[in-house]
């Protein structure tokens, strides 16, 4: 039998709160050798464009083509995946993404503006974004779940047009990708991945045009590759390892709970779970639980050594203080096991989604709930939001003076801008401020 | 008489794709010894906390302190400040407040949840911060109206708590800047500066809060440090040069446009001012102004140097052409100096701001039209936006699933689960999948 030992804290004792602490903490340092090599090929894909890209391609995928037009895969051929699939997976898809582009319809904002009594105008426009790039990792990370929760609220949001890329070693395609891709209503995919990908979305190359953001999910070169191109483009948050946060009255089933636990642990070793109850009894079934499902599981290795380094169980004295508690890790995903979620979101300040009551799994929301998966991890759910309509939409502010609002207005600027000194800011307010006997001009 | 020459350019001749794109380039590369030296301050004040901001404040801004609380300044004398200005001053400052305030109230969101037809209820809920951090530069750069544009969103969005940091070189104390402090609901404010004054706000020291995001403009070596802390909190944008681009259909008093450019390069050498008409007179008319107005500027070196080295003339066929010239450079201000502006907003898809009409001066927008003056520089309006109240709040996803939605969404989530691999997924919402003789278990 799988070996699985967790962590035991109790909120409040001695040492509670440095030890949370060290359980949160996470070394999210990238390697210098990484930024080096990640520049180099941004530079050769900026300077070099599609020669660059079919080169790093060749060389990081084993994929070898003469020109990039030939990685392209049509729209036709995302249909025909589809088309293709098993019955009951393409239900599930389309299922899923009917949920999830129903849930962000109700993400879209709206221009506004008002008129003041001197006829002057003010308000914010919202529009789309004018090309969104989607990268999505190849090999066994290749979740068609993700391609949907990335590309449904760029198209929700209205965005001109959705790039994705995805890489595909030695060649291998995945079938179930390039469905979502299809139900996610991506435009235009090309077969390559890395820093390269990357580099060919921000810059542009001869046949790869440049968008205005990237989003979704990659590996440590794809990460940095993000990082480096920030500014050039607009990117989404730069995603640590997965974290599921259980509150638990104690009366739902423990195997459940157990299993809401492995669901986050099954990911990969750094993936964090973690339990939190008044109930130590509980405490202890939840852990029998676990003993006993544990070697039933595909993934239990992953599973025992996410538990075992990343994992706690945390006693509480109350519920109060169990949200408290929670606050303090603003969780990525947080499960309110108990009679009455309702009363506790209140308290409830930080945390990227919240899932209420037994009958939601955490797993629930990673498919087909309809919020967005993509949600903000290692505690940046403090100040950071899912992903959604908004990301891929900008705002212009609209500024309309009417000549007597320029005027009145005007006096306000100019003193303000001759108080730091900057004369032609107030020179240039000044020569719409009217003198009683001065017409409109217009 | 202060020389002056501007590039001129006419769009769609040979070579403007490529003159165009060299007039916008900007290198915005932080030098390697800049961020050694951020990254020493950012773990020197992480470690030693108090002690290491002290001895940084010491040495970089000869202010010495016995403790870190003998450098905040009591909000008491903040109102203080806005009660000795100048009647004339105090008044300006308070009605911009107003207006700032009025024009931000309008961008509050909701929570909002809908209920499907098995019971299922799912939301986003929105949240203020709990504490943002606020960065003034100290010295010539010390602006209030800046000041103000930070701290308002931030306190409509309903943030916890404003701390604010602002170094006083030599101690010395800018008057305005905490009366802006006052009018704009600033809590704290600790004479602080430098990457030291990120650090203390992105970890925290013994006196000064940690908080969750930081926000405003600073030097190199604070834009840096912000970059460094980004992940820990959020931060706001980067900016680089500010910059304007003017569209004058040729008949606005060529004086007035000439100002307006002028309010945008006095603010540095590297400050772009663009104008576009479909008028060449026009366009020497304005040239004119340049040359007579300009020996009258207190700031006449910086402007004619930005002029000289970041200005442009570009003549364009006509405004449709103007429009998608204005869409290639995705300028910070966009001013439609045209007679009928509204006309022209639907082709208009990239601006931080867009000033409509004659009337409309920048300037305005700098101080008191009402919408923030923090704005997307460097084509990074293509993807971003304004400052506004949405970046003081984030969002949280609500997922209750009553029991026969975890029963019917579950089948989709198993079956997606398996196509991925993920089975304790699968198996965590297969639990609360009811066959027909299982009874609600709550």
């Amino acid at each position: 039998m799988t070996d699985v030992s967790i962590q035991r804290m109790t909120a409040g004792a001695d040492g509670f709160d440095a030890a949370l602490r060290k359980l949160l903490a996470w070394d999210d340092s990238v390697d210098h050798q990484v930024g080096e090599s990640v520049r180099h090929i941004l530079h050769d894909v900026r300077t070099r464009g599609d020669a660059a890209v079919l080169e790093l391609t060749e060389r990081f995928d084993e994929v070898s083509a003469s020109q990039l037009s030939d990685l392209e895969i049509p729209r036709e051929r995302l249909e025909q995946a589809l088309a293709n699939l098993p019955e009951e997976e393409r239900w599930a898809l389309e299922q899923a993404g009917e949920r999830i582009r129903r849930y962000h319809d109700k993400q879209q904002s709206e221009s506004w503006q008002y008129q003041e009594s001197d006829g002057t105008v003010l308000g914010q426009q919202v529009r789309p974004l004018d090309r969104a790039g989607l990268y999505v990792p190849g090999g066994k990370a290749a979740y068609p779940s993700s391609v949907m929760m990335n590309a449904m609220p760029a198209r929700v949001a209205g965005v001109g047009e959705i790039i994705m890329v995805v890489p595909t070693p030695k060649g291998v395609v995945n079938e179930l990708v390039l469905a979502a891709a299809a139900v996610g209503g991506v435009d235009r995919v090309f077969t390559i991945g890395g820093a390269q990908a990357v580099a060919a979305l921000a810059y542009g190359t001869e046949t790869v045009p440049p968008v205005d953001k990237i989003v979704g999910p990659g590996n440590i070169f794809v990460a940095t590759a993000k990082r480096e191109v920030f500014g050039t483009v607009g990117i989404d948050m730069i995603a640590g390892p997965s974290e599921i946060l259980v509150i638990a009255d104690g009366r739902t089933d423990p195997d459940w709970i157990a299993m809401d636990l492995f669901s986050q642990a099954e990911h990969d070793e750094q993936a964090q779970s973690i339990l939190i109850s008044p109930d130590a009894d509980y405490l202890d079934r939840v852990e029998e639980s676990i003993r006993r499902l544990l070697p039933t599981m595909e993934r239990a290795d992953i599973i025992a050594t996410s538990l075992r380094d990343r994992g706690a169980f945390i006693k509480v004295a109350d519920l109060d203080e169990a949200a408290d508690v929670a606050n303090r890790i603003a969780p990525e995903h947080l499960e309110l096991s108990v009679a009455d979620p309702e009363s506790m979101l209140p308290a409830i300040r930080h945390a990227g989604a919240i899932f209420m009551g037994r009958y939601t799994a955490e797993a629930l929301g990673d498919y087909c709930a309809g919020p967005n998966h993509v949600l903000p991890t290692g505690s940046t759910a403090r100040f950071s939001s899912p992903l959604g309509v908004y990301d891929f939409q900008k705002r212009s502010s609209i500024i309309g003076f009417s000549g007597e609002g320029a005027s009145r207005t005007g006096r306000i600027a100019s003193v303000l801008a001759r108080g730091e000194g900057l004369t032609a800011h107030a020179r240039s307010a000044e020569y719409r401020i009217r003198n009683d006997e001065q017409e409109d001009s217009e």
